[in-house]
């Protein structure tokens, strides 16, 4: 007879054997100590968030709304706040398709749990945003992987080859505007070809705007999604315009799928705090938000500005990066033979300052994609004052210069 | 040459086939008009929630912490608050264990995707509540199902028969403590067995502890994570002891298990609000917290012992309900004829009073369970006064003596 041997400790599901901790969020752990000056995090800068209006807020709400504190359906009054804000976008929509989330992260959760089958195929950039990584591999897709050029962004026509040589993906993963971390926004022609792909190949695209709002200069491009209603989910967050702690953001969905992107966000965590919901409405509502914005756009802009003109001035001229819009990002690509992994840590201990090397978004099991990110790295200029950016862009060249 | 065909609309990942949403959440929605008196849904009164205390945690944290609106790793002073706790219910942890959620609800998804393979076996109890129920079903899972006892819990000998037998759940789960919808809490005899199966059959349980430091008179019973470290999960919640929009929970478990548990939970909302986290730590560390959850016990404890009072009083002598220590539900038993659903309709028009019909938590595709169900009922005492109790359950047993 048999012996059966039983588990001496606890048996983990198949899938977690291949998914490791987000690289990008463990090395931000790293360099996140006192006296490195960090162009690594994409952290909104705190001195800019609206704390006067915030608290305000918070306050008003929980002395005033019984509900505050309570379980509660979804926000009206906030659902409506945020058509609003879409239609300064150029969307038009209505409360009904706006389904609100946890955070943009959620809703990609929820939506890739809504389309995706374990093992199926979906459509990334060979760059991929890193919480977006961790949402897909758990389900073990096939990739299909399509590359990106930092002027006009996803290369569509790779995609449309794809597709006509048969590919069936779940979606099309994108950050059209001021891409993470690819600092790219996609061209308007591309748009439309993409939303003609999207809708000749029944393949929808799921639109990740967490900077759709932070535009500095030229004209705004409308999202994606006003281009196509019926293929196009878009992903909003107030983690970028308001603050990340809110903990809140939203999809814009075919009214027909709300109620199964509801069950699935059910399941994730019932609902999103109404206290927040109440306390974000109340801001939206307050008239104070058009001036926040500003504010935040000027600030975020000078930033940027102040790091493109100290690259052109410091860096040595074979590297090469993209001219952001908007966002938090800029991606650079140094001389091939520079190693961004040995520069970070030359650049930390020599003149701490500290990046992110581009091989943490480069697709893993994808060895060429991380073998051309390998010399590449990515900046943030959000969260840094414009004197820490001269001075940290410089010191960084000093180190490029001797290694 | 075949022609192909691509979707007209939006395809849906298979596993949504099966699922709905929670019949719970629709029939809280249904009975939450004004006017009802409803001891339906799950819900904390509002009217004991430390409103003054939380007001004072946000504003403080607000004004004084400038890490309270960033995105911040999960809060070192909340875990020893958190652990301090633990202590107050027997249970001797440290802070490396302790894995802050978005709720216990995110807990147990986190928890489920860790563990359980899609189609693989996992141990339920025949009635169980509905978020666990929307957490595991889509991963269409084997259910091993097990009978509960109104008196002293889970049928653990038929669990033991079932693992006898070959079983190879991914864990069980269970809310030893005032199970919802049930009222029941697992006598000590049947912790100390089931952490027995599960240490010598190695599969983990899931101690979903909500209502754990709400208990009304007796001796508490220790949570089953006192009794085994290595093989229990332990699943906390703020809803029901501060405030559900909070949405805050935690982890116990094994610390060895905490990278893990992270990269589940990243990909689910990235991480839980720093803001919600500060003023929780606050309000812990203010000093008021034990008076506070004296108070909300006392007034629990009333409401309880008078529904029970009124039940004795007013239902017919057929009818069979637990007698909980804690908790928030009363789970009846009504002569077998009387179909639940049908008087709820009655309740509701006749009485303006509604409850949750027992079928709600029954195992779907369970025909038998369904039909052991359709004379129950789930009462919630905790979001009515005395008054009402006293007087919506004279109205309920109207209804059922001339049904």
């Amino acid at each position: 007879m048999q012996e059966i041997i039983f588990p001496q400790e606890i048996q983990l599901a198949e899938w977690t054997r291949g998914v490791n901790r987000s690289v990008l969020r463990e090395m931000i752990a790293v360099v996140s100590k006192a006296g490195i000056l960090s162009f690594a995090g994409g952290l909104p800068a705190p001195e800019l968030f609206p704390k006067v209006e915030l608290t305000k807020a918070f306050n008003d709400v929980l002395l005033s709304d019984s509900n505050a504190l309570q379980y509660r359906p979804p926000l009206a009054s906030l659902k409506k706040h945020i058509v609003d804000l879409m239609a300064l976008r150029g969307v038009h929509c209505h409360e009904e398709q706006i389904f609100l989330t946890t955070g943009a992260q959620q809703g990609l959760n929820v939506l890739t749990r809504l389309l995706l089958n374990p093992g199926s195929e979906v459509v990334l950039e060979e760059i991929v945003y890193t919480g977006a990584q961790q949402v897909i591999f758990p389900l073990q897709p096939k990739i299909i992987s399509i590359s990106t050029d930092l002027e006009t962004g996803m290369d569509v026509e790779q995609l449309s080859t794809n597709l006509a040589l048969g590919a069936h993906p779940a979606y099309i993963y994108t950050i059209p505007q001021s891409h993470n971390p690819l600092g790219v926004t996609l061209s308007m022609e591309k748009r439309k070809q993409l939303v003609d792909l999207a809708a000749r190949y029944g393949v929808p695209v799921i639109e990740d705007d967490p900077y759709g709002f932070l535009t500095y200069h030229g004209e705004p491009i409308p999202p994606i999604y006003s281009l196509n209603r019926d293929w196009v989910f878009y992903l909003g967050s107030f983690s970028k315009i308001m603050a990340p702690a809110l903990r809140l953001g939203w999809i814009v969905a075919p009214e027909h799928l709300i109620p199964r992107l509801t069950v699935v966000k059910e399941a994730g965590d019932l609902e999103s705090s109404a206290l927040t919901q109440r306390a974000v409405s109340s801001f939206l509502g307050s008239g104070t938000f058009q001036a926040h914005m500003q504010k935040l756009n000027r600030a975020y802009g000078s930033r940027l500005a102040m790091m493109l003109d100290a690259l052109s001035k410091y860096f040595p001229a074979e590297a090469y990066w993209s001219v952001p819009s908007g966002g938090m990002f800029i991606w650079v690509e140094l001389p091939k033979e520079i190693d961004a992994v040995k520069l970070l840590d030359y650049a930390v201990a020599e003149e701490q300052v500290a990046f992110i090397p581009g091989h943490a978004f480069a697709l893993p099991d994808h060895p060429q994609v991380q073998c051309r990110a390998r010399h590449c790295l990515r900046l943030s200029f959000s969260n840094c004052t414009t004197e820490q950016i001269e001075d940290g862009i410089y010191r960084l060249a000093r180190v490029i210069n001797h290694f």
